[in-house]
């Protein structure tokens, strides 16, 4: 059987105390989302454990591409979170009870986890959400409108909202939220968005174009009339 | 034996795959210095380990306090530092050899660890450096002049560093690597440290005052004659 499986070979496969969660965060319709999953009536973040001798980079960019299917996606870590009694224990068993799997008290799930932490910006329109061998749904959440969720799986998630404003607050890129050409109305909104305010529109047109990150590009969209119907998109570094 | 001992109590006491470092940084005499410990011919940073239900917050503080004897340090987080062959098995044994302690295969800090680095920026004259059970000395270490280190802190300190000077630029506080009082003069020149540049002294001294950060103290110094006297604090958040 599939869980049982993970199960025998996840015992040996994994570092005992810590694992790795993910904030996923898309933008879609002008509202921020967060890919979640669920396990029988609450949601949890996506996420996963460290190979006993995997690095913890490249646990967290497999757990990211897993969920995600993008090859090489934006990952920036978030926090620790590490309560000293931050364990599972209940959720796992009802699980188990619930596929009418064998339960034992000494499933290394069971132990206490130290949880780091990631967020990661992409482009909705790229993304394939997989779901894991133990999730029964995976879904986008408005950030607004979140469900039930596992233990401090909300707290992860406002931390990293928040982050996510502070980052901008700091000139830090966002395009990831969007598709590689975008219009200047589409970036204005996605920053009103993110910072919860209004933003002079012509004043922040200014201000992005003078950052010199942005590049204009020569076709026109015509099916936006009225609007400024330019596309830009972000100067890579390489350029 | 007190080594001994601590292996002994240790084995059962902590998880086994996560330690805790600190780059405690003080300012002193127009440079920026790390606090380090030296077991044998090496040095490394300040850390320990989180014990089986303690929460990695509550670790830190009690790290950070034991090796720097201040109540309430200033506390940051900084980096995971998670490669996955990240282990001193033969600086242990090289050191257990060393003091005819015998060696053992299985003992636990011989594991793979991912660390939780955090940093620290305190006030010099506040401090009393006291070294752990295992360490040989304890020593404050010029940034620019930083001795021969365990596998990755060195990379651990230069993280903190670049850190340091990312952070003043987000305007975040620098004040605790100063004493309660300090003049304008020491605040500029804390700055140039940090950021390794020329600052204008008219300017800085503006930029400063506009913050609404720092309250101007009534008492003048004597004993500096020719430069501006005054003192200034930082206003606390509560007042």
């Amino acid at each position: 059987m599939e869980i049982a499986g993970f199960i025998e070979s996840s015992q040996k496969q994994y570092l005992p105390n810590m694992s790795v969660d993910m904030v996923i965060i898309a933008y879609e319709e002008g509202r921020l989302k967060a890919l979640l999953l669920r396990i029988r009536d609450k949601w949890l973040l996506p996420g996963g454990y460290i190979g006993k001798e995997e690095s913890v980079d490249h646990a967290a960019g497999r757990i990211l591409r897993e969920r995600t299917g993008i090859d090489e996606p934006h990952l920036k870590f978030l926090a620790v979170f590490g309560d000293g009694q931050r364990e599972f224990r209940q959720e796992w068993m009802e699980f188990f009870q619930s596929k009418n799997i064998p339960w034992r008290e000494d499933y290394w799930f069971n132990n206490r986890f130290v949880t780091l932490t990631y967020y990661s910006l992409i482009d909705i329109t790229q993304t394939t959400p997989v779901k894991g061998v133990m999730d029964e749904e995976i879904a986008w959440f408005d950030f607004d409108e979140l469900p039930d969720m596992w233990m401090d799986h909300l707290d992860i998630l406002q931390t990293a909202r928040a982050r996510l404003k502070e980052d901008l607050k700091h000139e830090h890129i966002t395009h990831n939220l969007l598709p590689d050409k975008f219009t200047m109305p589409e970036l204005h909104q996605l920053h009103q968005v993110i910072l919860r305010e209004k933003l002079d529109r012509s004043r922040f047109q200014k201000k992005m174009l003078a950052s010199g990150l942005l590049e204009r590009l020569p076709k026109l969209q015509n099916d936006t009339p009225g609007r400024n119907p330019f596309q830009y998109r972000v100067i890579s570094p390489e350029a």
